[in-house]
């Protein structure tokens, strides 16, 4: 890991912490220990213009900016932001992605940035963890029996291709969400393929899971968890031909990006009653109103609540405290998007 | 651990197995691998009138039988039926609860007994654990919210109180699913409070939760599972006043026995919409078809499926075989019910 230089002793050990966050985040993501810590490490400034740093009152705040704090929704940092905050040398995004905000400039510039994203991997991989538990039971198939029948079912009988001993699940994407995950499984009696370009044997192997291709991912395993980054490279990766592959009663689980999936392949696939989906991302982001998603019985559609929500923000506003603390004292941050990174995904 | 004395070797180390089990469940417990397994430890004989070991045929091949296996439904194995089976040395029960099956005469006689029930618990806490990170995530609110409106759900201020970040989770029971149940809760950021008559602070302390009354537990915890087993001493426990203990907005998870929860003033609490309900087990067993759980948008209900369904049956047909192998080979029982646990539970 880089060292990073921490801020000039020059300026007293309190540097200027510019939070640049829509203020309702700001109370859901600091709880009062974690407020009270930020005010602790220096001083604090709100940009009431925190969607337009391009404002007469953000330049002026950013003149002495050296740490930003930004959240989801804060305005981009460019070129003409960056030439208005000479001191500007840390952005800690209080969230995952920083597509929309950090900039080509902003590594031009040597600013440090920090993205939650890891700690924003947790209850994704939390929410996946449940879901191929109950996809794999078959629990949602079962509910729906049970509450038409309003009367005794034959679990044995009825649920003969249910339950999770030894049941083969595949994970899409050895990112942080998926390798947490991959951990996560690891108390169960699963077996586990990964599918990821960049994922070598060996790795896999010290993972505990066996390396296969997409379309072996999809022709084996009967419980597919979808982790990889939208990219111009990913996006529809779930073609019409991969979908085909899945085995009869198999479940895709996406709490990725929506974009992933041929959404007309899947729609069609799930109408045909042959597969099921447990959807908490899709594309569009919502379902039109029309949509078949909405109605079809083996689709379980969930508004995008895999990621932090809730109390969850406050660990999101814990990690970024933290590195803005990190950053005030001139350690390394936990948490750093390097430049490679930043081109690679962001 | 005891040690078991193994079948005489004057008997040549090829028992009698006799297979006292419904045919469709045999098939479904021990797959090719167990089955053959089974037959290489001794003479294998089945039983067609699993159900009454007071048939005739049943009598014939009880006569030399040193080893019964057994499974749900089995008929009970009482003095009559031991008084013709001079040389049973041992009762292994492929399934759970050996009630209704084995006598205290079976003890009388120095039979040993064997059940998979710390098998099954396996998938009923996998089971639970799903449905705790669920309920903590409000998922099944957020789905009925977002079918409804079909539309953009604003999940940061709609879902201000989920999230499993810190969240306190009751565990009602220290038995065998549950302290299963808790060491899945352990790669979790949650508190974790106990409340079970027969555990003491250092055991407690031991599998890092809190130690609590009952009360306690369903006053502190949003998230409550139960997993005491059904006895006259527990029949109930979760009353009115219990119930009337848990916050707004909590969730009771039973996937232990109906008998449990006073049904009539869960059905009242959770008609005011006060609190949610994830039942895998109501009683009676299967609600009536009048009852108002079927219908209620905070009630999930599921037929009696978190133990082993499916796949899952593997597991305890394979634990069964491992049983009567280590009867032939006089290994001692790896899941043996001594006199003294079945007293009390069974």
């Amino acid at each position: 890991m880089d060292v990073v230089r921490g801020l000039e002793p020059s300026r007293g050990g309190s540097p200027h912490i510019v939070v640049a966050m829509d203020p309702q985040l700001v109370r859901r993501f600091f709880d009062g220990p974690s407020w009270e810590r930020l005010m602790s490490v220096g001083r604090v400034s709100l940009i009431g213009s925190w969607e337009n740093l391009h404002t007469q009152e953000a330049r002026a705040i950013l003149r002495t900016a050296e740490i930003v704090v930004t959240g989801w929704g804060t305005g981009i940092v460019d070129s003409r932001v960056l030439q208005r905050a000479p001191r500007l040398k840390y952005i800690i995004h209080s969230a995952g992605s920083v597509r929309g905000l950090v900039t080509p400039e902003c590594y031009d510039h040597k600013i440090f940035v920090s993205s939650q994203a890891d700690i924003n991997a947790i209850p994704v991989a939390e929410f996946a963890l449940a879901m191929v538990i109950l996809a794999g039971k078959k629990m949602f198939t079962a509910q729906q029996v049970y509450r038409e029948r309003r009367g005794f079912v034959d679990v044995v009988a009825a649920m003969d291709t249910a339950g999770n001993y030894g049941r083969h699940i595949g994970v899409v994407g050895a990112s942080k969400i998926g390798r947490r995950l991959i951990a996560l499984l690891s108390p169960f009696d699963f077996r586990v393929s990964v599918s990821d370009p960049y994922l070598d044997l060996g790795t896999a192997a010290e993972l505990g899971v066996g390396l296969a291709s997409l379309s072996e991912v999809m022709e084996q395993c009967s419980v597919v968890s979808l982790h990889a980054p939208l990219l111009a490279s990913t996006r529809g990766m779930i073609t019409a031909a991969q979908l085909a592959r899945l085995c009869d009663g198999a479940t895709l689980i996406n709490t990725a990006r929506g974009g992933l999936i041929d959404q007309d392949a899947l729609i069609c696939e799930l109408q045909s009653g042959r597969i099921n989906a447990i959807l908490d991302v899709t594309d569009p982001e919502v379902a039109s109103p029309d949509s078949p998603l909405w109605q079809l019985e083996n689709v379980l559609l969930t508004p995008h609540i895999a990621g932090a929500v809730g109390n969850e923000l406050h660990r999101l506003g814990q990690g970024t405290v933290d590195e803005v603390w990190r950053a005030a004292t001139g350690l390394p941050l936990a948490r750093r998007v390097s430049r490679a990174a930043f081109e690679e995904r962001a």
